[in-house]
């Protein structure tokens, strides 16, 4: 009984340090709260665990998405100037509204031709991943190493990819290297799982989200601080539509040539910042994570792919020297695979979407632009045993698997773990 | 009265000599005769002439087309197997037609995913163009020179830019560079002249071409390599089609993964081939050339990319050490480039379509797989006379203009002749 107490006790003060954890991290740096359109952070972790001793590594097997880029569609971009536009016209915008109007169209125009394109610190996340990479593991790297590289058809993957394979050749000019971005890979690369995908929304999960997305969505200070008449803003346009887009503008900014120079953060409270970080984290696990309200099938999207690390390791590890594979795609896939493998414990299941944030499923910890996962394989002279450890986003991860030299693992139960895991799935 | 027959005896012979020149060039080597799916023969001339005394290249403006590819469409893949197997199930395909539809099925089932793809050929094809950059223009690429690369968003041609820029960072890693494949750029990279396409197969273009097809097309004999039943293919086909199709395969077979194990040439006598290329060299020149059947203006399709490439120029020696500007594009934009710049008389007039491959227009020599024209800019200390001399897949090129210095020309006459031909177009 008191063992309980006692256990109770700890919980309740963990699930405070998770509550507090994405509000903290908002006040200091509110850039946080960007969700997937969070620039990549770099590594949190300063010094990686040294190998257990005599083992090196020799082989690297990643998936990582494309670096910062500008928003998708330029509906984002037209939608906000044109419905301000129009309320100045007609005299209903504040002096703040006027300033904001002014902010959007130069993000509009800048954006201009570069739907969904990488931005320059895009192209520099790459590079700096890609460096880190051989300056982390250069037993991997060295000499004329093979590096295999495959990018899904888009063209801001492609280019991110270009970019960490120069910086990777600058540093070691004899790489052998081969590249491709072919239709033919994207079975694995970024799988179309209609059918799955169908299921993401039953109204089982739809209900409490619309519920979730009605407490936490609250537009009417903003409204305020923009419209000098509310009775316009109530009556003669969409302001939930309008307040998210302003929140998903404020979030990309910092992936710009603007993001010294502007930002729209000053629009919202500390409050409204979290609330709608929530509603996109909510909207995520439900969407991408094994949320029970739709059944906890949707990291399963990644089957092929995890497949497909495994299967390229099985025949990599059995070279002495076989360098690293490294594929580019997108948060749509890095979500799904974090969940599936279960890294850190994101693959955990909550049905109180109140709880998410609480349990510490934070999203922009799993993918940020540029958001990356490494297995790094390890092997040692005269042993069978390969050891695996995984790098999510640069920093050391934990497995739901047994081991006794983490964060490292015996890559046999590993592998085993997965192969279980994809092998009770059915379609 | 002596000297007109002597000139036309002179022309007599220059025009055999050109007309011959096709054939010729098919005799010794079949692959010559696949138009733009030529897989690029490098450069022809073996030794470049030195600048004059005391000029140094600085800076290089490019614009190249992808390397070697797959066919752009499943159907020309799909089709003629469709074609053959249902020919095979009704008992009518001879031996030779069962080898050509085993050999059809291969090249069908390796392009599977690969719509229009780069090939590692084409890959290969530009990592060497831009060895051979760096070699003959040392100047131009030495320390930190800057290189900007720019792609059309179509994946095969930012291949081609990544595979050039990688080698390149291989041979002087400290190379400045920057790359992108945007539609911000396509206004010159690819422009989508709409209005002038439009223009390209009037009636008066269109009857003189569908006649010369029907001189050049006869597929009768090849049919009857293939099939058992003249009735067969005379009635239950489009024996045209399959013509076409069958040498356009044999034409690509060079660019792929098959070239030195599987050939379709030997369908086709020496006569089917240079008519067949003939009627591709016909359709070329109609659509892209200076052809005076449609008006003679479609080369005027690049005038943004011209203009862009004097403005590039005009910014770029204004600099001690500009670099090179590369652009990575298509056919479709080298071809009428080549005939709006009149490389090597390229911009020729010709009425009667039978006179084409005897006036030396031979498609082939200006749009393999990695075509490319260079201009490369040349300085001399103490004069500001900037020379400037071009390059047509490698070779040197003589431009419309007077020069005394050939092959190398006063860059402010070059750029003085462009822009008034570009102003006198009007759309």
């Amino acid at each position: 009984m008191k063992r309980n107490a006692f256990i109770v006790i700890l919980l309740s003060l963990a699930i405070t340090a998770f509550s507090q954890q994405a509000r903290k991290d908002f006040k200091v740096d509110r850039s946080l709260s960007a969700s997937n359109y969070l620039a990549y952070p770099g590594p949190l972790q300063k010094k990686l665990t040294p190998a257990p001793s005599g083992y090196v590594p020799f082989y690297l097997s990643h998936y990582g998405r494309h670096g910062s880029r500008w928003l998708i569609g330029d509906r984002d971009y037209n939608r906000p100037v044109a419905w301000l536009e129009k309320a100045d016209s007609l005299g209903k915008l504040t002096p703040k509204g006027k300033e904001v109007l002014t902010k959007l169209r130069k993000l509009r125009d800048a954006a201009m031709g570069r739907d969904g394109e990488l931005t320059q610190r895009g192209a520099l996340q790459h590079k700096q991943i890609a460096e880190r990479m051989l300056k982390n593991f250069p037993q991997i790297f060295a000499g004329k190493a093979n590096v295999d590289a495959k990018s899904t058809v888009v063209i801001r993957c492609i280019l991110s990819m270009e970019n960490a394979l120069q910086e990777m050749v600058k540093i070691n000019p004899e790489l052998n290297i081969t590249h491709d971005a072919s239709y033919h890979d994207m079975y694995y690369m970024n799988y179309d799982d209609s059918l799955l995908f169908k299921k993401r929304m039953p109204t089982s999960a739809m209900v409490p989200y619309t519920e979730f997305c009605k407490n936490h969505e609250h537009p009417e200070r903003v409204m305020r601080l923009l419209f000098n008449d509310d009775e316009y803003w109530k009556n003669h346009l969409n302001a939930n539509k309008l307040y998210e887009v302003l929140f998903k503008q404020a979030s990309n900014v910092q992936s710009t040539e603007f993001r010294n120079s502007m930002s729209l953060y000053d629009l919202f409270t500390d409050d409204e910042i979290y609330d709608l970080w929530q509603i996109n984290n909510a909207w995520w696990y439900i969407n991408y994570g094994a949320c029970p309200l739709n059944g906890g099938k949707q990291p399963y999207s990644q089957r092929n792919l995890l497949r497909k690390i495994i299967s390229d390791a099985d025949s990599c590890i059995a070279l002495p020297h076989p360098g690293a594979t490294l594929r580019y795609g997108h948060d749509t896939m890095v979500m799904p695979l974090t969940c599936l493998m279960d890294l850190d414990g994101m693959g955990m299941q909550v049905s109180d979407l109140e709880q998410l944030a609480y349990k510490g499923w934070n999203n922009y910890r799993i993918f940020p632009m540029a958001c990356n996962i490494q297995l790094v394989f390890y092997h040692k002279k005269g042993s069978k045993d390969i050891l695996v450890k995984v790098l999510r986003n640069e920093n050391e991860a934990t497995l739901p698997i047994k081991t006794d030299i983490a964060p490292y693992y015996h890559w046999k139960d590993v592998r085993q773990y997965y192969l279980d895991k994809l092998n009770k799935f059915t379609e």
